[in-house]
């Protein structure tokens, strides 16, 4: 594809850098661009160089925060003695988002996988195991996600913790609630059996 | 969705009001940026801000340029007598890629809807009159997009160059080359036997 000016090359060039942008996309969000005015055009632009010029994370859990300690590790009302274990800043919005878990959060920063180059100093692994030292944990809750990656993460941090006096635990895998019996995979109906749970239990609404 | 700071909430605004772009697909965008450097976002974040405040446009067709009359307009190999009307740049650049081409272009900037407020005179129409007025072109080739507006737009720029002593044709509409027939919509078929053309000419691979 060749472009008309250097300017609009440059930014499709740049613009096509993001997952899941190719040229073609990266085209339209330029041409996009330049229908809107300066500044909002320069309110986009400033945006993505204060992000992450501007972002800090939080000294405890490691997600994204705006102070020091993000709010969820300050709240008094949040249970700091239950550590939930996720990959990144979306996974603890989605949880949060379920309005049912009052505990704390640790964010890796990403999860183990040596394809990628990605091993466990490069995550914030040392932290967590900081945290349990220090004895103000009492759970920790893997919630990461069922890949071999995932299972690996879970299993060095698990392996890290084996001589730590703290419970360790992973969240349900089984059928999606609403999800038909005939259409789930093997596996995923397999371990829904095998880690099935008391009726009384399981129909409870909320018991973390 | 609750963001847990400010900044990744306003990157993630910004991100979201481009086209085909919703709010988990921004936090995706953001979570990114952030993983890169703070030089890659700063490189990206500037070519959006560069794209919008440094863009020049061809004096002559409309296009986008980094001089005052782009390379076609300026160029003594290509036929200025014969003059392609398009929407915008996405499509100079899909008709440039055929490399059958050696006309020049005029670009209306959009074509007219009126649902969205686009009316004759945002676009780059008067322009072209007064081009056609110099005398310097002989043949005005529609190439518009398919639909109410294009076609509302080409009627349009048909009727104020009515008096004036140019040819007006449009790109045919027919079946793409390598479908078939039985899946053709009825329209288009209908308008392909309509606008048949002489085998010798058809099979010619260039003909401009």
């Amino acid at each position: 594809m060749e472009f008309p000016s250097k300017v609009i090359e440059a930014a499709v060039g740049e613009l096509s850098r993001l997952p899941g942008v190719g040229r073609k996309t990266a085209l339209r969000l330029a041409l996009h661009i330049l229908r809107k005015s300066e500044v909002e055009a320069e309110a986009l632009g400033n945006a993505i160089i204060a992000l992450r010029r501007d972002v800090k994370y939080c000294n405890k859990c490691g997600n994204i925060s705006d102070a020091e300690i993000c709010n969820i590790c300050a709240s008094p009302r949040r249970n700091q003695a239950q550590v939930c274990v996720v990959e990144d800043c979306k996974d603890v919005i989605a949880i949060e988002n379920t309005n049912q878990y009052t505990g704390s959060y640790h964010v890796l920063g990403g999860i183990i996988n040596p394809l990628a180059g990605i091993g466990p100093h490069q995550l914030n692994i040392d932290p967590l195991i900081a945290r349990v030292d220090t004895g103000e944990c009492q759970e920790i809750i893997f919630a990461l996600s069922s890949s071999i990656e995932g299972d690996t993460t879970a299993f060095y941090i698990s392996k890290k913790l084996r001589d730590r006096k703290v419970r360790i635990t992973s969240i349900a895998r089984g059928i999606p609630v609403g999800s038909e019996l005939e259409f789930t995979d093997e596996i995923t109906l397999a371990r829904s059996l095998m880690n099935r749970v008391d009726f009384s239990v399981s129909s409870e609404a909320s018991g973390l």
